[in-house]
């Protein structure tokens, strides 16, 4: 009974050995990522259409959730920017951004999503996130940074941007162009510039004037800071609002409230596969920073727990006026850096949230939205990676394919067509792939028991018997592939007495490969030759004697390919021939 | 140019032997079938829905197209029961039977059917058909045949059966059963029972009383046409069609007239689904057949001149008063079993269909509708067989769930659903399979250079080198389970120096699992652990020296894993061991 409990609330185990030190370090980290959060949070909240005091909201609550059930020392959950431009996405499709309806289907989102993943948590599903693959991931977020950073050059310029996709959005800007405001221009471009500095320039400056590198590294991370501090003041003080300067305005001086979602039916039907689609991206991008940040110091991810995490922090969100949370890559590494220990440094981190939320907003009121464009634009494009192009063309051009056209979709047609086009694309090249397995002919290696293809390798045979090693799984999509290769094979060589089919990359017969061996088995009894099978692997031999495919077989069944040779030549002849 | 031609023309080839005793022979096939061929076209016009005549006109034109473009010397080609149905299912949907757009969209139908199975020719798409595995079509035809005969059931009772799937039909049977004619009753019973007999009893009742076997089995084949004249006769005498018997009535007298499909955008769009999903059942079930024949006079089959020709064979249903056709299974074994010896037979069936049209429809008239439903009702049944079932469930429980699925979604939602459900679920039973794949720890088997399982067999292995086998090629799918398993394991026992990946069975990497294998390498070399592999098949081995990838592997590449324990721990030492 505890022991269940101890697996689906982590925080009960790291709990019991929590002292002074960890204490002291979790703290620490806390502080350093509150004031990061505090403009990202606003920031992503823009991003998705929603009030900023929404992205605050949802790092509080959820955080804490997170802190109980989930199993990374070091990841932060919030609003990141992947999921925020998948939220208005999703969003925008029922209401329009500022409209009541519009939060109101944000919270509805998260709750979805929450449920989803504590489903697939509960259900042990987490291995569905596998079938992303690496370079459609890659190819996505690379894509989806470019979206996100288009999208915000708009508030820059001081111009509405609006659409779901690369086109539309060029589009929606041009035609705009005429009513850039020069102000909102000049902060929001000195903005984007002082940040890509601090990003870059600003820590090698500081080092090279002699700043210890651990006070330099906490300057860097107070860049964003800064500019918020800088460009609020400039607004406050010259009163460029009254000049056509966009600012965050009035933000409700409170903690988070207590919302509820709308769960009518229409509704939920008509987010229920942008939920799927935000809950496995989500779930993606989270597990992968996480284990990464758990190898560094050796411990360990358990998925399906992380689900349960990941829900119940997207519950929570939905609940307290926030919008669908993942573990972020920037927020998480920031809490690691800076010597987070356990889930707790999380948890101060929403203490220090709620403080914010209740005591600086006002402080808020004159912050140009120019300068949250800004952090966003300068986060999101260090996501942008094309290398992935070149590297997966290099390796392989089905993955090249696969990650091509996750990019060019995810720009052309918007983030739910793309990403639902590279998993079914990754899903088609690998079926394709199996369905037309590499077939080689294998021969002895001389000196050894080892058989390789005669293509390749320096072999010896016998021209009697020839062995077949089919590199798949046999199932139905490659069964008749097989079938037709045999009889190719044994139509164009008489002599033929003999077929061993070496099983050794063989891992699976399905029933309808297992008709194919049946009819393979017939045929070359009508012709007079043997089929032999060796090497069968130890599950595929269960299920093979569960049939009666062994009884029917002409040849036999070798435990080695080598001991099938030697039995049907003759030892001694196989010695000799060396 | 002329080989070119050759191979889209196969009629070239086997018309330069035709000779005398090759006509005889079509000629006495032809004969036969065009008897058999005269009721079964009347009836599957039926059950699609359409006038008795388009199943004979579909049986002209497509054969003698067939006849030129096909490779089977065998397949008879025209209306068959599954596609029959499935017309209905799709015509359905966008007309009402009996009106004039109902007989129209089938055209379309078949013109779209033809033009995807001509593109999928040209583009060599033969194998897509392998994507239906055995078990789906085996308990999609027995489901169809199920719903087949149900429909037919309302016209051997007099009354109107309609819907889509079981239980629509079922309700709309009882909901009828009040209007049950109690003559047609009569007439279709007797007609079903006296089809029942034929198919089982007569032949060996003639044997019985001395008739020679190729009498027996000409007459057997008969009996559909005598159930034809009988109830014809019954009708016409007594007058029957007066008191309720629905009868065939007038048949215009008169060769295949020249149709036009209707292509406007909005029905296309609305058969495409539909016509890809009869193009591929239909291709389906007409080159079992092709290759089951075939096989047994050792000819061979080209699936992708097979579809040109099935191709064909649908584009001339849909200029010639039509609708989809296919090769069927009973009236090719009929061509076989009566001698064809090459496709001409095909077109004098095809000649003698013509004369039927022009000479015979007259004389069907009074034929009763029952007695047509009957000849379906006997037809399907032989091909509902729920064995494969039991014999699913014996081998593999998968391809049972995949069967299960197909068997009771195509019942209950109707063809289009429930095809699709079969395909969908074996794919992704696949990919749930390969996902979590089969990882075994390999040990030496004594007295031998091979490796086998240390659960399965009595091996030999060393504490400081330990041989993970991964029994599936390594994709996105998996890569992540593999590092998992992997740094489990090492973390388990902090012995191991040594790490070899026998990759007998890895017939892909991809970029995910190639990036998975970067960070077991990393690891690995982190805890001081040296990672091997072996085994590493050619093509595999090909690709991976096109990334960074060997040159970072921390030990070294086998060709056999006997060589990898023999270098790493000494040979004497194994020797030793032995």
């Amino acid at each position: 009974m505890l022991s269940t409990l101890a697996r689906y609330v982590p925080a009960l185990e790291w709990g019991r050995t929590y002292n002074k030190d960890t204490f002291s370090n979790d703290m620490i980290a806390a502080v350093i990522v509150t004031i990061m959060l505090v403009p990202q949070s606003l920031a992503y909240a823009l991003l998705a259409g929603l009030p900023p005091q929404a992205g605050i909201y949802a790092s509080i609550l959820p955080i804490i959730l997170y802190a109980i059930f989930g199993t990374s020392r070091s990841l932060a959950v919030g609003p990141v920017a992947v999921v925020s431009l998948m939220t208005a996405a999703a969003v925008g499709k029922v209401a329009q951004s500022g409209e009541m309806g519009y939060a109101t289907a944000a919270l509805t989102l998260a709750f979805l999503s929450g449920t989803l993943l504590l489903a697939m948590g509960f259900l042990r599903l987490g291995f569905v996130a596998n079938f992303l693959s690496h370079p459609v991931i890659a190819g996505f977020i690379t894509a989806s940074g470019l979206l996100i950073a288009t999208s915000q050059v708009g508030h820059v310029l001081g111009v509405k941007v609006s659409g779901e996709n690369l086109p539309e959005m060029l589009h929606s800007l041009f035609s705009h162009i005429g009513e850039i405001n020069l102000i909102t221009t000049v902060l929001g471009v000195a903005a984007t510039a002082f940040l890509f500095w601090v990003r870059k320039g600003l820590k090698p400056f500081l080092r090279s004037k002699g700043v210890p590198p651990r006070l330099a590294d906490v300057l860097t991370k107070a860049g964003p800071v800064a500019a918020v501090v800088v460009t609020t003041l400039a607004v406050w003080l010259l009163g460029l609002s009254d000049h056509g300067v966009k600012i965050v305005g009035e933000v409700p001086q409170a903690l988070p409230p207590l919302t509820m979602p709308d769960l009518s039916p229409s509704l939920v039907g008509q987010l229920l596969v942008p939920a799927i689609l935000i809950s496995v991206i989500g779930f993606v991008e989270s597990i992968s920073v996480a284990q990464t940040l758990a190898a560094k110091k050796r411990q360990r991810i358990t998925p399906d727990q992380e689900l349960i995490g990941l829900g119940a922090a997207n519950i929570g969100a939905a609940f307290t006026g926030g919008y669908p949370v993942t573990g972020g890559f920037a927020r998480s590494v920031v809490n690691f850096d800076a010597g987070a220990e356990t889930p707790a440094a999380g948890a101060f981190t929403a203490v220090g949230l709620a403080i914010a939320a209740v005591a600086l907003t006002p402080l808020l009121y004159f912050l140009p939205k120019a300068t949250l464009a800004a952090t966003i634009i300068v986060a999101v494009l260090s996501l942008v990676d094309f290398s992935i192009l070149r590297r997966s063309w290099n390796y392989s051009k089905q993955d090249f394919l696969a990650v091509a056209a996750t990019i060019l979709v995810t720009l052309g047609m918007g983030v739910e067509v793309g990403v639902s086009t590279g998993v079914g694309l990754s899903v088609v090249l690998f079926l394709l792939k199996t369905s037309r397995p590499h077939i080689a002919e294998v021969g002895l290696v001389e000196g050894t028991e080892h058989f390789r293809n005669i293509k390749r390798h320096k072999v010896r045979t016998t021209p009697d018997l020839v062995t077949i090693r089919v590199d798949e799984s046999l199932y139905f999509a490659n069964a008749r592939f097989l079938e037709d290769h045999i009889y190719n094979r044994v139509q164009s060589d008489k002599s033929i007495k003999h077929v061993v089919l070496m099983m050794s990359a063989v891992n699976v017969i399905d029933f309808s490969a297992l008709e194919s061996l049946e009819a393979i088995n017939t045929r070359l009894k009508e012709l007079d030759i043997k089929l032999h099978m060796s090497e069968v692997k130890g599950p595929v031999m269960d299920k093979l004697e569960t049939s009666h495919f062994l009884h029917d077989l002409s040849g036999k069944v070798f435990l080695s390919q080598y001991e099938a040779v030697a039995k049907l030549t003759g030892v001694p002849a196989v010695k000799a021939a060396e």
